[in-house]
């Protein structure tokens, strides 16, 4: 059983602090800080350890963020030329290829090949519904800049 | 209402192929070919520009695919420190940071944050679930190579 919560308020603020998290109750959490740290020196230096990790996490998250943007610029044109044209807003034999593909570059690079088809199911899902919207909408792209 | 169909086998076989899709059944799809070209110029015109976009948007998945290679690579060596030290998978105080910085990114690149948002979402919940698998294995990262 999962709850949603609220997450805490942003020093720069905005609307967007509606969005939510679903958290299981039952789950453990530790929070990695420098309080933590203060508890001994072995602690201190897993804590370290971890901060460095993290930072190259956030390094690589902001590239795939960056990456996911222009993936979004690239498929709201094909919405366009889609619509435009007649075309649906799927294409199986294009899943298909994908599915392939990104299942033996996923395993080239050492990924589990399940996260790949996850990350594939999630854009394409995504692409489709924004698909539909600019089809919706005459084939007006500016539909999905409701965020702007 | 979706139903999960199996997608087709590949030339490079594997028993990957078990993975299965889901899609909804009301829904139209169209086959975006050398055939569909045929049917007459406009239509030629439209689906080559609709392939030039696809092999940009297969170039941005080869490249967040290994992106989140290293990020599963990043997240595997928290996991063994959290485990080692006794730490649990989560950290909600991390995670209110991750979305609001994610946010801040997207909203900067032009990505409609709330898809940035999915994107953590995903991987922080299966990062989650790995570091729970490596603490249930006394902190041995090889429990997650199953795959390979």
């Amino acid at each position: 059983m999962t709850e949603t919560t609220s997450t805490t308020a942003s020093e720069d603020g905005g609307d967007w602090l509606s969005a939510t998290v679903t958290r299981n109750p039952g789950e453990h959490a530790t929070v990695i800080d420098s309080a933590k740290a203060a508890e001994n020196p072995e602690t201190a230096e897993t804590v370290a350890k971890i901060k460095a990790l993290r930072q190259s996490i956030d390094n690589v998250d902001t590239a795939i963020v960056s990456l996911l943007a222009e993936r979004f610029k690239y498929t709201s044109q094909v919405g366009v030329l889609k619509a435009r044209a007649g075309f649906a807003p799927a294409d199986y034999k294009r899943e298909d290829y994908q599915i392939e593909r990104l299942h033996r570059i996923a395993v080239a690079a050492g990924l589990d090949p399940d996260i790949a088809e996850m990350y594939r199911e999630f854009v394409v899902t995504e692409a489709k519904k924004r698909h539909q919207r600019i089809a919706e909408a005459g084939g007006d792209p500016g539909v999905l800049d409701v965020f702007a």
